[in-house]
């Protein structure tokens, strides 16, 4: 079940026989993997249930930002480019959970983690404007992930997009997501 | 609509005829009210749909802490008392949202109105250990409400409750309030 209210904010990743985006792997990181499927639709509403044929689903909501600073905001909004490009045919999903210890961290000790020990937010900064991405948060309607993030590329820029995914996997934050699953589409 | 999956951080508010707590109160402070009704009873679940004979309910969820710093979050832990203490036979619901505004600023713009400006947690401070407290975030669920607060105390202390609420009602961070609710009960 879904949240309370219709809200624009909310989306449900279907993987199953339909949508635009063929799924090419779905590799476990960390923890319990998440079945292949043939194809993944995203739709922009909190699906109530699975729909026939459907062989998973996953939701998730856009919220406010956490962590970044009016001046990562600006610099981040100033390369960003949005979801949807044509040229961007590839696309990654990547739902991940983080462990108890990291929600049970004071906010300054989350922040003091993410970007100043590991350079989060600035190791994103490097491959932009490449990749376009939003991020989806789950844990806050008891999913099984907490976040879920979507990123759109251009074939071009696939090695680009590893060396990003790579980086973040090898820093500090990193040891606190306790399950991990990197799914790859192509939009044929 | 409530949530995925079942979760013990879920909760629901139901205002009808039954419930363990006496509504002697519903006020709006900004914008919109809430209908009074005799009773109110605090779930610990998200429920699906409306109880028979119940007027309203709101969702929420107990999540991880947005602001409060090691320090505070240390110095809170020592003198918040627990819910449920049986001389605090009084409560407060305060549901409440903010403005788009106070959504869109990025995270250490929020901080710095909600403490350097506003000295949100240090007036709470001040208020412990009399009133117990437990924040539901709903802003997510598309709820019509962003937060639910829900205090707990004894009668000897509702004049320094209210001198609470007072105080955290002129601060900047209060300008980001475009509906507030404050709703009293009292457990007989």
């Amino acid at each position: 079940m879904p949240p309370t209210h219709p809200n624009s904010r909310f989306f449900t990743f279907v993987a199953g026989e339909t949508g635009p985006w063929r799924m090419v792997e779905s590799r476990a990181i960390r923890g319990q993997a998440l079945p292949p499927a043939p194809r993944l639709d995203l739709v922009n509403s909190a699906l109530p249930a699975l729909p026939p044929q459907a062989q998973w689903m996953l939701h998730g909501c856009v919220s406010h930002e956490r962590y970044v600073t009016r001046a990562e905001k600006t610099a981040l909004a100033a390369v960003q480019p949005p979801l949807g490009r044509a040229e961007a045919t590839c696309a990654a999903m990547i739902p991940l959970t983080k462990n108890a210890a990291w929600w049970h961290l004071a906010q300054d000790e989350r922040r003091e983690i993410l970007e100043a020990r590991s350079s989060h937010i600035a190791i994103g900064m490097q491959y932009l404007p490449a990749s376009a991405r939003r991020l989806h948060h789950c844990r806050d309607w008891g999913e099984p992930f907490d976040f879920i993030t979507w990123f759109e590329y251009a074939p071009a820029d696939a090695p680009r997009f590893e060396a990003l995914v790579q980086a973040l996997r090898m820093t500090e934050e990193w040891q606190y997501v306790e399950r991990e699953t990197d799914i790859r589409l192509v939009r044929d």
